[in-house]
């Protein structure tokens, strides 16, 4: 079986992974806007730590009414512009479609089943460091995994088809059964760093060497453990002391969420931050302390 | 009787007082640093919004070995210097002086009286709009009550002597028998502004016209009143919507943390917060969002 891909939103991982899958024949469509012309007349490089490649000819579009309808459509916008899905989905899908939210946070997949419940919807956590360094130009730069969970059907042969592909093309995918679990787990490190750099100014490195910022960053780890626990999803506290560890080895890191900050695009706040409060509260556990990081967040961005 | 009084720290707050009592020929001395020789030369000078004077030839010093030991000590130092406290208080104090801290915060009796333990001592609040402006020059705007109340021993005859000689002197003044219960007052609206406009480099009215850190600055409010209960202060949580509707009467406004920090001084993060989250939570109230703040501070202090 042939499987017709889409990918909406070409930046670093949409361009990355969709270009993994045009390199090894499968059918990719691009949704590009700002980068079409001139990927029109150079196409699509990857340097890659890997090995370098390029796509002379990638399937492009900038403009969704013009894309085939496929099979599966993977999502890679950043999540402040999902509102748009409701109108680019039903455009690029048909009635089998699967359509794969690479996003952060949580609540992606269920406000997308909200506005669109007959669309069979998973969402998947990649584990990637890749930037986009100009335009149709993507850097690789470290690792490359994926996991993909089911959020609203049962796994299907296409699914399974997926991670076929997926595989072949080079980049190591796995199917999750508990992708809430998946989702929550790397909140634990997203909740901790992406607003405290943004809100302190900082990187990773920073938080990690002052005592008082450390005691912060494990704080909101431990809550967002305890709020995992409330909604039924069993992390243990020493996840976060894996996390403190896995980041003190880290060289200083900017979040995604300080780089869209410190280019002043919109930030993730609300699947990574208001969304998970409200499922924690909902569940009788209230994240005081990330819920405080929102609303400075959100003062920050509505300065 | 005529007291005498000394002064340890003549910025806007100590000098104000100081030189309203020596206006009404109380005996003040004044201990300086930086602006001693410009004093020597040029006297104090106050521009009040009651009516501008200046004290010709205070009694002045550099040196607190100099100073005569006095009846009553009013301590106007920023608390980050309290330490000094240790070193100047047996110098200008006699068995049976009163040292009054001007001070904000809590705890600043509790630490000097474990230091010096034989020290009757007082603390007051200031509710006074003053700032030094120039050498010698302090800028009285609004306001000027104080309230003192004893620490460690009982009131006396000294000590209402003091409240005798203040309002004679043009500045109100009252005892207080209940003097945590007005700090933990001040703290309320203390805590929930003094810090958020350092982390968020902003001023109150931004603060109130933000949804987001509307809510924050609010909630900060209601763990104080929390934790003010849980050590056995009973401040009912409508103060908090008391405070709120005060400052949105407020002119846009730098609190005394702010304009530290934005002069690089050092900051009274120890008892502004450090102190009133260990009490409340010595006593079982965990103030997160307040303790979040106080890391968060601490970091930008130390950076």
């Amino acid at each position: 079986m042939e499987i017709k891909y889409a990918v909406i939103g070409t930046g670093a991982i949409g361009g990355y992974y969709g270009s993994r899958l045009a390199q090894h024949n499968k059918q990719v469509h691009f949704l590009l806007y700002s980068d079409f012309d001139h990927v029109k007349n150079n196409g699509l490089k990857i340097e890659s730590c890997d090995g370098d490649f390029e796509l002379n000819n990638p399937n492009i579009y900038n403009n969704v009414a013009h894309m085939p309808q496929c099979d599966v459509v993977l999502v890679a916008l950043k999540t402040t512009q999902n509102e748009v899905l409701k109108d680019y989905l039903p455009q690029v899908t048909h009635s089998k479609s699967i359509v794969i939210l690479i996003q952060n946070g949580l609540g992606v997949e269920r406000d997308l089943t909200n506005w669109l419940p007959d669309l069979d919807v998973c969402g998947a956590l990649a584990f990637i460091a890749a930037t986009k360094i100009g335009k149709g130009l993507i850097k690789h730069l470290d690792l490359g995994r994926i996991m993909i969970g089911a959020y609203n059907f049962e796994k299907n042969e296409l699914l399974q088809q997926v991670i076929t592909d997926f595989n072949e093309s080079g980049i190591p995918a796995k199917l999750s059964d508990d992708l809430q679990r998946a989702r929550w787990e790397k909140l634990v490190w997203n909740i901790a760093f992406n607003g405290p750099t943004v809100v302190l100014n900082s990187l990773t490195d920073k938080l990690m060497e002052n005592t008082s910022s450390r005691k912060m960053v494990y704080d909101l780890m431990l809550e967002v453990i305890k709020g995992a626990q409330a909604v039924g999803v069993a992390i243990d506290e020493t996840y976060a002391d894996k996390m403190m560890a896995m980041t003190d080895k880290m060289k200083p890191y900017a979040p995604s969420m300080k780089v869209d900050f410190d280019h002043k695009r919109a930030m993730e706040i609300r699947y990574i931050y208001t969304v998970p409060v409200e499922v924690a509260k909902a569940s009788g556990y209230h994240m005081k302390k990330v819920e405080q990081i929102e609303e400075q967040l959100r003062f920050i961005a509505e300065r």
